[in-house]
């Protein structure tokens, strides 16, 4: 056993794990490993975390929502005392840069997360009480009974970590304890964050069990966590693959499992935006795209460009510049091959490939910056395939004969996070993006307008949701409290149950 | 062909079913079948009724609530207008007497449903829109965008009827149209509901696919109607067995389906309620459990008693009062099997019959009122089976040591809709109930407080609905507007929308 591994955080304490499997995280822009290793629980161990969040489930039902709010803050606070170290180490671990995009961009954005996470545990908009005098009838949202499992993605280190992004704070505005299995990618990132997190706890007075850290578990152990009679439910953000997975065994024992999966984010150009300010459209499109190195779940990775001069002149505009900038690092080894299966994939199906299309040699995890195109045509020949998410500076561009192939076009396309339109003051523009907006309206969970989709607000207005597969439940968001936290929460009502007998936050009527 | 077989309803037309299998309804007061046949729809048919389905939900998008609150309150009133036939036709169906049942209880309670749908589709308040104007993000509730498959239970001819009961209106509400597919038990009660529907559809103006008509389809069709590309959801109502794979094919579709199935609501009578009135106690809970020969939902169809001998006289005066009333009648032939294939299999885990356990000899489907006691020893040596929830007037007494083996024994127990608790005056009736509260309340939708928990008031503040495997989500209610009604809605976020450009309900901020 390698007595230099990182220690898991169950039921409270810090300990050697007692696995005898390790892995080893990577730093992407060397293609080096990095020198922690993390074990690989095995089932006793993460049992261990159930039962112990099964307990911490029952006091957390019942403590005053300022204590978990008092935590938030504090935690907010330590993560700040702590940013050298975690922009250090998430750069180290994901190829991210530390300025602006780590310590600028993601981590005040995760402490805001958290703040308003204190704000909301705290006011209780979560719960929603419903009084019926008459009947003496009264309802409320409560905690689901168990413990929440995170397992958050790749791509945002700081503001979707198991242990302190968006479900993490959802789960426990609900007053849920959270069992946290780190993304691989960036273990030593989540370490730090669970250090952070037990100090707050403490500080809090919370059930130590609140939150819980295991680093990875076999598929078949994550099967049986997700589906355990104890656990509550599952927070997942991640690949198609591994979220149907999960889904299946969750499904199948009837525990809750959120998902967000799979998003193309069609971006669609209408004629006269291009004529107004075509190239300038081109920046911005390339900006969006090859941002992070196109590794956002908003990532605009399917354009639908009108096949008419200025749209030729737009797709000339942006293949350039994908071409010419210097390709970003990509967050892990099988992302880069994934990349390129992905973009085979589109060319077998008849995509031509403008810039792009290879790994970029070197030790770093690269892919060049991608432009595909294909005619309307041919993408309504092989919709299904063409419309394979490629996760990375990779985009398809599908150039349409007119509004009504536009709408032909999105009609075979599935469930995204976002879906956007570019339109411009002639009316022409006007009656397009009203013959094409409802058919993308009903297939995606955020519509936006003359902008590009990345960039998740933190707003309670905000739905980072949207109908499968982008996630499994369309009425719900992983992003803008007070509504997120309504995911992790059961509907408690009360029956002619004395007033002495009710929660605390129903007898005020 | 049987030419006299009633006719199905398929975008907007009542025709002849393409189908060349039926079956007829059986009236279970006499066990004789009924003089109409009905198709059982062919694939070729059920799949027309998607397509019409998912034409008619686009319109609906952008239905005003007005023309649909004016179809509710138009079909509430066809709906009393054609009362007569109405409960004629369902006492036949389904036993359940015209008086006071159907006609004084089942039939207003359906109409008063329809008008709260109408209040809610006009006033909107499912639509929970929030704005954040600062970033110009607004989001808001909207329909699925596709047909809701409602498929009713056999015990409420009316009030849960698939084109007419709580899951149709809640669909409607949210701007969905409805696919019906009858309960085969009364197939006849739901063909005039559709046509009352049919008249108030064209009063209102509604698309004519608004609301379709199947009577009844196969299995293995069934499983593809849920699991459909173009259908949004389904609402299900009935057994556990054939929920759960209705759920599965609609899981591995990413398709949503709201299931009620399972519940034998634990009620617990604590010992100083039952010193203060154990007799009447024992009243309340005959008429409870025997109420429409025990086929609620709500059932209260597993007790805990304390072995006290205040338990023991409650015991013999609740079978002595079972035993000496007549049973009702079971809704089907298959539904007195199952009465006793659940009380044998009860008896084979170690309970004991004190009265009834066999079906009532003659025509009718009948089986006698039936108490069974197990001690809380034995009933923890097999907890699983012991819960197998029975359809009928059957109950299982547990009788418990103390609270704390109440606890024990609660702990084991599944979701339930509710879970109720009697308790007296006493301190020690107080002390108990804070030890037991908890764990129960965890366990079920509805917590209920000296009174049974048959009888679900349409409010607001109502939860029909409770933890897998009563429902197959915690958060949501399938009786009380406007939540009801969020089951079968998206979440639509507008991302820097022109004011223009968003939809009217978002337009006043």
């Amino acid at each position: 056993m390698n007595r230099e591994s990182a220690l898991v955080w169950i039921a409270g304490k810090w300990r050697q794990s007692t696995s005898t499997e390790y892995f080893h995280s990577e730093n992407p822009a060397l293609g080096e490993p990095l020198p922690e290793s993390y074990p690989i629980s095995d089932w006793e161990e993460v049992h261990e975390c159930i039962q112990a969040g099964a307990a911490a489930a029952e006091i957390l039902e019942t403590t005053p929502g300022e204590q978990i709010a008092a935590f938030f803050e504090a935690y907010a606070r330590e993560i700040e005392a702590s940013s050298d170290g975690l922009v250090q180490c998430a750069n180290a671990e994901t190829g991210l840069p530390i300025t602006p995009r780590l310590r600028e961009v993601e981590l005040p954005r995760t402490t805001d997360q958290l703040r308003q996470a204190a704000k909301v545990v705290r006011d209780e908009t979560w719960r929603r009480p419903v009084h019926d005098e008459a009947r003496n009838i009264h309802s409320i949202f409560a905690p689901l009974g168990g413990p929440i499992v995170v397992m958050g993605p790749n791509n945002f280190p700081f503001a979707f970590n198991s242990i302190a992004g968006g479900d993490f704070a959802a789960a426990l505005v609900a007053h849920n304890p959270v069992i946290a299995k780190a993304n691989p990618a960036h273990a030593g990132t989540t370490k730090l964050f669970a250090e952070a997190a037990d100090r707050a706890l403490r500080k809090a007075g919370l059930p130590s069990a609140t939150i819980q850290l295991i680093y990875d578990l076999s598929k078949d152990d994550g099967l049986k966590l997700v589906s355990h009679p104890l656990t509550a439910a599952t927070g997942f953000t991640g690949s198609r693959m591994g979220g149907m997975k999960l889904k299946a065994a969750a499904d199948a024992a009837g525990k809750l499992i959120y998902l967000e999966m799979s998003s193309v984010n069609p971006v669609i150009l209408l004629p006269g935006v291009l004529g107004e300010r075509g190239a300038a459209l081109a920046e911005e499109f390339f900006v969006s795209c090859t941002m992070a190195a196109g590794q956002f779940c908003t990532n605009p990775g399917f354009l639908i460009v009108p096949a008419i001069p200025d749209g030729d002149a737009f797709i000339q505009v942006a293949a350039q510049r994908f071409a010419s900038a210097t390709p970003g690092v990509l967050l892990t080894r099988s992302g880069v091959n994934a990349a390129k299966d992905g973009v085979q994939l589109l060319q077998k199906y008849g995509a031509t490939v403008l810039c792009g299309g290879e790994p970029v040699a070197g030790s770093g995890f690269r892919f060049q910056n991608t432009v595909l195109t294909i005619t309307g045509d041919r993408f309504l020949q092989h919709p299904k395939e063409l419309q394979t998410e490629v996760f990375g500076p990779v985009a398809l561009i599908v150039t349409s004969a007119d509004a009504s192939q536009t709408r032909s076009i999105l009609q075979c396309i599935e469930g995204s996070l976002t879906g956007t339109i570019y339109s411009g003051d002639s009316s022409a523009d006007t009656q397009a993006y009203t013959q094409i907006e409802p058919v993308l309206r009903r297939r995606v969970g955020r519509l936006v307008s003359n902008r590009m989709p990345t960039g998740v607000a933190v707003s309670p207005a905000m739905n980072h949701g949207g109908p499968f597969p982008a996630t499994a439940h369309p009425g719900f968001t992983s992003v803008g409290l007070p509504f997120s936290a309504q995911r992790f929460a059961a509907l408690h009502c009360y029956d002619n149950v004395a007033k002495a007998n009710l929660p605390p936050s129903l007898r005020n009527f």
